[in-house]
């Protein structure tokens, strides 16, 4: 299994950022050919001051491979090319593998 | 539900810090009481790039309460403590709620 997280900073200026996310980019997300979890967080605060982030999106699939086709994809170029235009200068993408 | 996220980044000098984490952090945090699942990813790149993180852990609870109990309790100032000497300018910590 490997899992594709994307963390978003909360924007200065909220404008549809919320909505444009929640409506348009988690449903994109969805299509990513074998996907096989979605699991998105959205960010209420910190134990301590504030948070600087609004969500949390993992999106698992069974190898490398996997993910690596899906993000070539045409579903993929669709999501990514959305996430630079709403969310370029506020999102990090990285990947990993759960542990038991 | 209510999910507290942890996300580390990698330090300059590895040093002990995995060995740490894995083999005393990991195990200190399935001590909170009224834990319900604990998910641990380990930071394995980028699909562009690579990633400053090492792990990402998120830590899920029933409620709010639930969630401050934990913290609260003497398990969760364990937590804390050794967090705070281990990973203290390396670790991000927030919480959110699940959406659908």
């Amino acid at each position: 299994m490997i899992t594709l997280v994307a963390l978003y900073k909360r924007p200065s200026d909220d404008g549809d950022f919320e909505k444009h996310f929640l409506e348009i980019h988690v449903p994109l997300l969805r299509q990513f050919p074998g996907l096989r979890a979605l699991h998105v967080v959205r960010v209420t605060g910190a134990p301590i001051g504030e948070s600087k982030f609004s969500f949390l999106v993992e999106a698992s699939f069974d190898t490398r491979a996997a993910m690596d086709a899906a993000l070539a994809s045409r579903e993929g170029k669709a999501v990514a090319r959305d996430l630079m235009a709403f969310a370029a200068d506020l999102v990090t993408v990285f990947h990993g593998e759960p542990l038991a």
